[in-house]
C-alpha cells in the first residue's frame, strides 16, 4: 500500500531514539526496530548516520539485503559538507550516497551562534555549505530533508540568519525543512508562532523535530502541525536524547483520532499497543505502563465514582476507544472502589453478579477489609480472583492445606550459604513433609512445596516465579509494621499476580505462594477437590 | 512566608494522584508527602475525600495535629450535595466540615449526559446542588472551589449548560470554578480556545484540571494559563488515574522559568528534584529517569558531538540552568563528571579531595562496579560514605567482624510463629554467640546482633530501623536476579541510609544492617579499633 506524500510521519528512533541514556542497539536490534516502524505504518525510518560509526554503516548495508519494508522508506542522517570543502569530494556525503538510501536527512546549523561557535566558520559559509550539500545530493538522485538545528533558539537570537538557512535549503531543492526545538525549552504558543511565521515567509515545506525538556514535545509537534508542518519527526515510545523526543505513538493517535487526519495504512493503529511493547522488550526498558493510549495502565480505572458511571456508559469515563489503539480498559479494585468496580471486574473475569446484590456486598466488604491490612488487589488480580471466587461459591478453593512450614538460612564461617525449607502440607488425604533447597529463604519454600505437590499436580512443572517485591507498611516508631509481598507467576502463556500480607516477609510470601499455585491449578483446568 | 492569592498552584497527589495503579497510601504516608508539597512551595494541599473512606477521614484527623504547613492550606475533597436533598442535612458536605479544612473542593457535574445518566436527575437540579452547596460551604467559613467534571466534553456537547455551571458556582460564591478534563480527550488548542470563551462569557475565576491521556497535560494547563486561567491543579510527578495528571514539576517550572511568573516563594525551585525523588521513594516507585527537569537524565548528554560545544558554553546544549531546578548536568562518555561529583559529594561530607587524584579514581571506579551489581549510593548516602572513608584511609571501618550467621523460621502447626537468628561476632577481639527472636528473619537477625554488641556498644540502643525496602532486581537474560535492600535508621536526632545487594534478601540485609550500625557508631563519635 502507498501512503500519500503530503503528510510524512517521520521516525527517528534508530538514530535520536538511541542517544537515549541505557540504550545501546545492536545491528540486528535495529533491524528488528525496523520492522516494527514498518509494521506500525510510519513513511520514513531514519537508520542511523552511515560513516559516523561502523554499527550504522553496516546497519544500512544489511538493510539492503535484509529488509523488505512495505511502508516506509530508509532515510540515512548525516552533516552538510566541511567548512571549506567541496560537496563533491565530501567524505562523509559520500559515505551518505554509498549507504543506499534513497532519503537523507542533513543535520544544518541555523543559529547564528552555534555557526561560530561550535562550527567556528562564517555564516554565509554555513548557508553555501547547505546549498551545496543539497544540490549535490539532489544531483545524486536522492531526496533530501534538512534538520536546521536549534532553529528556535536561532530564530530568536537572529530571525533573519535562520530565515536565509530555510530559504537556502528549500531554494537548493530540498523537500522539506524540519525545523528542530534541539534544547528542548519551547512551549506549544511558541512553536505554533514561530512556524506560522516561517510559513508565510520562506514558503517552504516545514516538519517539526521536538525534544522533550519542558514535557511539552507531542503538543510542540501537534503545535507546529496546527500552524502548517506536513512532516513530524518522532520516536518509538518517545526515547531519545536526555528527557527524549516527541513520541511517535500519542502523535500519530492524536492525528488519526483527534484531527481526523489518515497518516498511517488502514489498519495499522490498532497495531499500536502491540508494537509499543515489542519495541520496549527489543531495547531492553519494561514498557511504560502509563504511556498515553498504550500504557497497560492508559485505560484502567480505579476510582469508584468513575465504575458506576462506566457501567451506564464505558464512553462517560474513556476519550476514545481503547480497541482503536490495540489496548482495552481494565478495572482496578481498591478500597476506593465500590459495588459497580466490583461487578465490572467479576465480569471481566467471566462472573455475572449483577442479580447477587449480596455477593457484591460481601466482596467490597472483604476488598476494604483486606486493603486497610495492606493488602493491594489492584496489583494482585489473581488473589482478587480467589477472594471472588471465594464469595461467590462459599468455599475457599484448595489443592492443599499447610501445616506447617520451618526456614532455615545460615551464612557460615567459610562464607558458604545454605538456605533450607521444610513443609508439612496435606494433599489428596495425604499427609506430606517435603525439604527444599534455593538461593534465599522464600525460593526454598518454593523449592520444597513443589517437592511436596508435584505428584499430585505434575502442572506446577510449569509455573515460574517472575517477579517479587516486598514493601513494607507503616514503618513508624510504635507501630507494628506489616511487609506486603506482590509474586508474579507465569506458566509460559499467561502471567498472575497474587498478594500475601503478614509482619513476617517469609509467611507474606507463604501466602502469595499458595495463591499463585492454587491460582495456577485452577488456570490449568484442575478443580478442587473438596478434601483436604 | 505568604504567598500571593492571585495564582494558585493546587496539588492533588494525595487524592488524585493516589488514583494510579500501584499507588496504595498509609495515613503516614500521606503526612510525608504533604510536608514535602508544603516545602516545595505550592498553595493548597488536596488531603482527600473525609467521609468516603477511613483513611482519608483519619488523615485529616491526625493532619490536625501533626502537620506543620508553611506555605501551603489543606483543601478537603467532596462532592455537591446528594439530588432531592438538603445542603444543611447532607452527611458528606458534613464530613467535609468535620475535616476542619479552611478550603473545600466540590466535584459537580457540567456535561449534560452525566448529569441524566451518571446523577440521574435533572439539569436544574443539578444546578441547584451546586448553588445551595457552596452557599452552605461559604455560610460556614469555608473557601470554596468547584471541579467542573467533564467541564470540555460537555461543553463541546452542550456550552450553554456547561456555562450555566460556572455562572452558578461563580454566583454562589464559589472562589474558583476548575475547567476539567476528566477523560483526558484535549489538545491544547482546543483547551486554550475554550477557556477563553468561558472567561469571557462568565467572568468567573477559572483554573485548569488537565489529565494526560493525550500526553498533553502539562501543555493543556499552560494553553488554559495564556486564555486566563489562575489556578492550575498538578500532581507530583503527574501521578494519577489511566495514565496521571499535570505533572506539577515541569508546570512550575516552565511558569517560574519560561514565563517568568513567581509562582513559587523564593528559594523553592532548586528543591524540586530532590522533593521529585523524595515523594516517589514514599510511593514506592522509581524516580523516573527521563522526568522533564527532574529525571537524572534530564541534563545527560550522550552524543560526543555536544561535549566540545558545552565546553564552550554550557547553554549551547540545555535549555535552562540544572541548578534552578536542582539537578545537574551529566556527561556520560566521560569520567570527568563523575570525579566532579565524587569531588563535590566529598566535600559536602567533609573529605576534600582536590589534592587526592587517586582516590577520587578509585571511589569513581567502585561506585561504577557497585552500581552495575545493583548497589545505589543516590539512595545510600551512609553506605557511600562509609566507601569514601575506606579508601580515603584505606582501611575498611570496623567495630566487629561477622564469622557467620543462621536464621530459622517457622510456622508451627498450631498457627503460631517463631523466628530466631543466631549470630557469631567478633568484637574487640572476643568472640561471642548470641540468639535473637523477632518478628521476622531480619529483625531476628537485628536483635541478636545488638544483644552480642550492647556490651561493648551501649550506643546501639538508640538506633531503631525506621525504613525497609526491598526491591528484586532483574537480571539480564540468563543472569540471576539480585535483592537490593534499602534500611534507614535513626538514633532519634538523625537519619541515614544503607544498603545491601545479594540473591538473597537476608544475606542482603545483613549488609545494609552491618552499613546502618557501623555508620550510627561512627556518627556517635567511636572511632573504630584496628581490631578485630
Amino acid at each position: 500500500m502507498s501512503l500519500s506524500d503530503d503528510f510524512h510521519v517521520f521516525d527517528t528512533t534508530l538514530r535520536d531514539g538511541a542517544q537515549r541514556e541505557g540504550i545501546n542497539l545492536t545491528v540486528a536490534d535495529k533491524l528488528t526496530i525496523a520492522r516494527h516502524l514498518d509494521d506500525f505504518g510510519v513513511g520514513f525510518i531514519e537508520g542511523g548516520w552511515p560513516g559516523a560509526n561502523p554499527r550504522d554503516t553496516e546497519f544500512f548495508a544489511r538493510a539492503a539485503t535484509e529488509l523488505e519494508l512495505r511502508h516506509a522508506q530508509l532515510v540515512a542522517f548525516g552533516a552538510t559538507r566541511r567548512a571549506g570543502g567541496d560537496a563533491a569530494t565530501d567524505a562523509q556525503l559520500a559515505a551518505l550516497l554509498a549507504s543506499g538510501a534513497p532519503v537523507v536527512t542533513l543535520v544544518a546549523k541555523s543559529h547564528d551562534r552555534h555557526v561560530e561557535l561550535a562550527l567556528r566558520t562564517t555564516l554565509d559559509e554555513n548557508l553555501a555549505m547547505v546549498a551545496d550539500s543539497v544540490r549535490f545530493l539532489r544531483a545524486q538522485g536522492r531526496r533530501v530533508f534538512i534538520d536546521c538545528e536549534h532553529f528556535f533558539d536561532g530564530y530568536k537570537a537572529n530571525r533573519d540568519y535562520a530565515l536565509a538557512v530555510v530559504r537556502t535549503a528549500h531554494e537548493a531543492g530540498a523537500d522539506v525543512v524540519v525545523l528542530c526545538d534541539t534544547n528542548g525549552g519551547m512551549l506549544p504558543a511558541g512553536v505554533n508562532a514561530i512556524v506560522a511565521d516561517v510559513l508565510a515567509q520562506t514558503g517552504a515545506r516545514l516538519g517539526i523535530h521536538a525534544q522533550d525538556d519542558t514535557g511539552c514535545a507531542v503538543a510542540n509537534t501537534l503545535a507546529a502541525v496546527d500552524a502548517g508542518a506536513t512532516h513530524v519527526q518522532c520516536t518509538a515510545n518517545g526515547y531519545g536524547e536526555r528527557v527524549g523526543n516527541a513520541n511517535l505513538f500519542p502523535v500519530a493517535a492524536a492525528l488519526e483520532l483527534k484531527y481526523d487526519r489518515r497518516v498511517l495504512p488502514e489498519g495499522c493503529l490498532p497495531e499500536m499497543t502491540r508494537i509499543s511493547h515489542a519495541i520496549a522488550e527489543v531495547v531492553n526498558l519494561t514498557p511504560s505502563t502509563h504511556q498515553p493510549y498504550v500504557g497497560v495502565s492508559a485505560f484502567a480505572h480505579k476510582a469508584g465514582l468513575h465504575a458506576s458511571a462506566i457501567k451506564v456508559d464505558p464512553d462517560l469515563y474513556q476519550h476514545t476507544e481503547p480497541a482503536l489503539v490495540g489496548n482495552r480498559m481494565r478495572m482496578l479494585v481498591s478500597d476506593m472502589a465500590g459495588r459497580a468496580s466490583v461487578e465490572l471486574k467479576a465480569k471481566e473475569l467471566g462472573y455475572d453478579l449483577s442479580g447477587d446484590r449480596d455477593a457484591v456486598g460481601r466482596i467490597v466488604a472483604r476488598v476494604k477489609a483486606r486493603e486497610n491490612l495492606g493488602y493491594t488487589y489492584e496489583a494482585a488480580d489473581a488473589s482478587f480472583e480467589l477472594l471472588l471466587r471465594d464469595e461467590v461459591s462459599g468455599t475457599r478453593a484448595r489443592f492443599f492445606a499447610l501445616e506447617s512450614w520451618r526456614t532455615i538460612g545460615e551464612q557460615r564461617a567459610d562464607g558458604g550459604q545454605a538456605n533450607e525449607a521444610t513443609v508439612k502440607v496435606v494433599a489428596r488425604g495425604e499427609r506430606i513433609i517435603s525439604t527444599g533447597e534455593g538461593n534465599g529463604p522464600v525460593n526454598a519454600l518454593d523449592m520444597a512445596l513443589r517437592a511436596a505437590l508435584e505428584r499430585f499436580y505434575p502442572q506446577l512443572a510449569e509455573l515460574e516465579l517472575v517477579d517479587y517485591k516486598v514493601r513494607i507498611l507503616e514503618g513508624e516508631h510504635g507501630t507494628t509494621s506489616q511487609t506486603r509481598v506482590l509474586i508474579t507467576t507465569s506458566n509460559g502463556k499467561d502471567e498472575w499476580s497474587t498478594v500475601g500480607v503478614a509482619q513476617n516477609v517469609i509467611s507474606a510470601s507463604w501466602e502469595a505462594l499458595e495463591d499463585a499455585f492454587t491460582f495456577g491449578l485452577l488456570r490449568s483446568g484442575l478443580e478442587p477437590g473438596l478434601e483436604p
